[in-house]
């Protein structure tokens, strides 16, 4: 998962300004001249630099309680990493940091393009940030850690009754959290504004349905077929094997391993504490090669994004990525398009066979392409094929509606699943392990704009690489010989370097030469699964 | 080394109350009653408890940069580091929180015993930090961090140069420091006392004079006869046996690893972030199986201290060990009175001939404690055999001195260095790598006040030792049999449990019968050694 999907109670960041609250509150305020905007704007980047430094030091206890806190240190680092954030919180919401902006905004015409973007962005954050109490943001970092180590125990030990109350109050605060931005059109409309800035609960309704509408017969075709065998996946891997050929991969993509690292975690991610520090972590199985390998590249495609935002705008709410989806796409984009086309096989193959020799002496480049494109009705998101995966995450997105709207309790949540996975998957699982409990997103304090960022980013990361293509048409072979250069310069200049100074829908439009549609998307997996299964026809 | 001898900029703790500058600056003061100082109290907790978090975050951003941190994370870490230190001070020195203590002394009668001495280390603290400006904190934070990351590429490649403008800096602030708290007998008085309450230049001084004129001769009859053999400690040992062997020892003498882990990096340390999260770190050399080792029980010292605080006092000063030199007694102990004595080994060098069966099949019980033991002039502290490293102490010491006076410039340090140990020990570096560069103290940011607690701690060890050996004569067979539990136990009660509710003065009156003196240091090397070596006669 991204970091920005946990974006809410962690950083002061995203979102247009929909409130006057700080117009009515400010300073008097007079002219401002270019010497004295040039003071004010350096107090301002002082002051959001501190706030920077601060949310990334939190991030740092974040990542070290996921990593390699001793059980022993939950409570203390609960409290600490809350503190931070509630920290962080109040100074972005203090009404000097609002006159700042004020003043600058009315000075924006002298101002270069990425200050301009600056005081945009800054000030949307900040008109939504004063909205929510710092004492708000202290209780649910407080609540998200302690119902992650309590989730850390329970998923193993298939017991959800341990984890209802945990549920019960991460809802109550989301629902509070959505409390701050009335009147909105639905309740999970500001925690999708916070992860997709332009987006809305009717928006993605809408979008899933025509997806749904084209995957639904795609996955049916494909699954009345034989089965692909991936029992060549499913041998044993020796761990550090499998974490160094994740690892070598994904700096030939482009992450740079003197502003990076991989560590082991539960459940992987991805997290920044400046441009020159970009981690990711995956999780190993030694009798499952896709896990860690394609757990590896997915956050490696988020680092990637992260380490090519312009270092310059470092300590502002400019330097990160621009939505959650546009993230997404790019852990999308490496993972899916990139790692697991033929083209990349072909390189890469026979490096992977020189690495398990034993395992794939046997294994032909076509077998083992099939093996990790193999589609089924299976009950694990983070293992699901293309075709399938988006439909894992309808089933949340609509089961995370019904819990906001007071329309499912979350007592309930676990028939819920099981009834959605049978009328979506046509499987159910036999306990919540593998039901309701896989999933670390509703265990770290909140429900609700949590999932839909992966099918924005399947969908977009399509688009982009067809755009990418179009341009360059020599990525394919590129990639058939293992390099990746022109793809990740293309990324490089087109999203990453931008940060947030262009919006979502801006750097969409700009990138893929349109807003965001299915069609590519969609025509992508018709070629790709044609190639592998009979599909029907178009309709 | 342990976390406090690091503690100058890195907490707000410790220390007598000179001024009285609050009392002059303080709020009006009206009676308190049993209520209300309640209240007062718990507002003062959870102040401190807000600052202890600070700090402890700031403390595991430390932790991070020595063990895992990518290169590139150097320029932000060291940022954000000073960031939290800082804006920990800022909330440590607010009048506020000086006039809860000042409301707190005068209804000292009505607190409980603990309560009490929370006030009064706390008003002690207080009076200290006020003196010290919230930017030198930042200052000197940043400067450490940057400081040490040039060290470490220095010093492997012997670039003593390199260093010269950071030590420059290191020295000017560590003089900056002395002068917030003139008037004072020597300038590195106020640094002596942030780590050893009681203590001065002069008085340590005067301390080390005398142990000099014991271990001189010493020194000098054991390096007349034959060197020891330690070749069997420098067979090849690989470093997963060796940090496993390590932290198994540790974990049998008490450091609990449900709050703790053991990591490597360039300089061993311990540091904790609350009583549930205390850990500890070492280096490993594949040739010298005594580096890890002791290293490690050395740490593990430090920490089973810190593990031993009351966990009642966790968020306030009282939480932590009671001064650098009390510290270093227990790292001491553990790893030396303990671990290289002859009970010990007795039961664990079937341990570790089981652990190293190939290295150890043909090496006696006898020739590995001598090795282990083996006296000799050596160039490397940390290596350093129990007789001769005080003498390393005095060196680093008698050259602070020095630079804090203005009578050693910073470019001329190597080659008193040289000097120094040709006229104290009798050897003299090849190189700044094995002399001046060798240890992380100097370039974490200060200078003065870091070294006299290591011998501090060893003659403190040897009184702690014989007192708890009076009281449980059973101590050392117990040790050879494996078991630690008297001997912990006894520590705990006299010393760990009361964090800083004593002053190290009172600590060792009570733990050891009376004040600190020499002579039970001197009995104890006389004797081990003795039975190693021929010695001179007692004069």
């Amino acid at each position: 998962m991204a970091q920005s999907s946990k974006r809410r109670f962690k950083t002061c960041t995203i979102q247009p300004r929909k409130a006057t609250a700080r117009k009515t509150k400010q300073h008097a305020v007079g002219a401002v001249n270019k010497q004295s905007s040039n003071a004010i704007l350096a107090d301002l980047k002082y002051r959001l630099s501190e706030i920077y430094d601060l949310n990334a030091a939190g991030s740092v206890l974040t990542w070290d309680e996921a990593t390699y806190m001793p059980t022993g240190g939950a409570v203390a680092r609960a409290r600490q990493s809350a503190l931070l954030r509630r920290v962080a919180h109040e100074r972005f919401i203090d009404p000097v940091l609002g006159s700042l902006i004020d003043r600058l905004e009315q000075c924006a015409n002298r101002l270069s393009a990425d200050d301009a973007s600056l005081i945009r962005v800054v000030g949307r954050d900040y008109e939504k940030a004063i909205k929510v109490p710092p004492d708000y943001v202290a209780r649910a970092n407080a609540h998200g850690s302690a119902s992650y180590n309590a989730w850390i125990r329970a998923r193993p030990a298939n017991d959800f009754a341990a984890m209802i109350p945990f549920l019960e109050k991460t809802l109550d605060l989301s629902r509070e959290y959505a409390s701050f931005f009335e009147p909105y059109e639905h309740i999970a409309d500001p925690m999708i504004d916070e992860a997709d800035e332009g987006l809305t609960t009717a928006s993605i309704q809408h979008l899933f349905a025509e997806l749904r509408h084209e995957l639904v017969p795609m996955v049916r075709a494909i699954c009345d077929q034989p089965p692909a065998d991936d029992t060549c996946l499913h041998r044993s891997f020796a761990e550090a094997a499998q974490l160094g050929f994740g690892l070598l991969v994904a700096t030939h993509m482009g992450y740079d391993l003197e502003r990076g690292r991989l560590d082991k975690t539960h459940h992987p991610f991805c997290t920044k504490f400046g441009p020159g520090d970009v981690r990711i972590t995956t999780r190993v199985r030694e009798n499952d090669l896709g896990d860690a390998l394609f757990s590896t590249l997915h956050e490696a495609g988020h680092a990637i994004y992260e380490q090519g935002v312009n270092a310059a705008f470092e300590g502002t709410p400019l330097g990160s990525g621009v939505s959650a989806g546009v993230h997404e796409s790019q852990s999308r984009l490496w993972e899916n398009i990139v790692a697991r086309s033929r083209p990349f096989w072909k390189h890469y193959y026979p490096v992977l066979q020189r690495t398990f020799a034993d395992q794939f002496r046997s294994v032909t480049l076509d077998i083992f392409y099939r093996a990790i494109n193999k589609v089924g009705r299976s009950l694990i998101r983070t293992d699901a094929d293309e075709v399938t995966y988006n439909l894992h995450i309808m089933l949340r997105f609509d089961l995370e509606l019904k819990l906001l709207e007071g329309r499912l309790r979350v007592k309930d949540l676990p028939e819920a699943w099981r009834a959605g996975m049978q009328a979506v998957l046509g499987v159910t699982p036999l306990d919540d392990r593998d039901g309701c409990l896989q999933d670390v997103h509703w265990y770290v304090g909140s429900i609700g704009g949590g999932f839909q960022s992966y099918t924005i980013g399947n969908i977009l990361s399509a688009q982009f690489f067809a755009a990418a293509i179009k341009t360059h048409p020599e990525i394919s072979s590129e990639i058939a010989g293992g390099r990746f250069d022109t793809l990740h310069g293309w990324l490089t200049d087109n999203i990453y370097r931008h940060g947030r100074t262009l919006t979502p829908q801006e750097i969409v439009d700009r990138a893929a030469g349109g807003p965001m549609t299915i069609a590519p998307y969609l025509a992508y997996l018709r070629k790709k699964y044609g190639e592998l299964y009979r599909l029907p026809s178009r309709h």
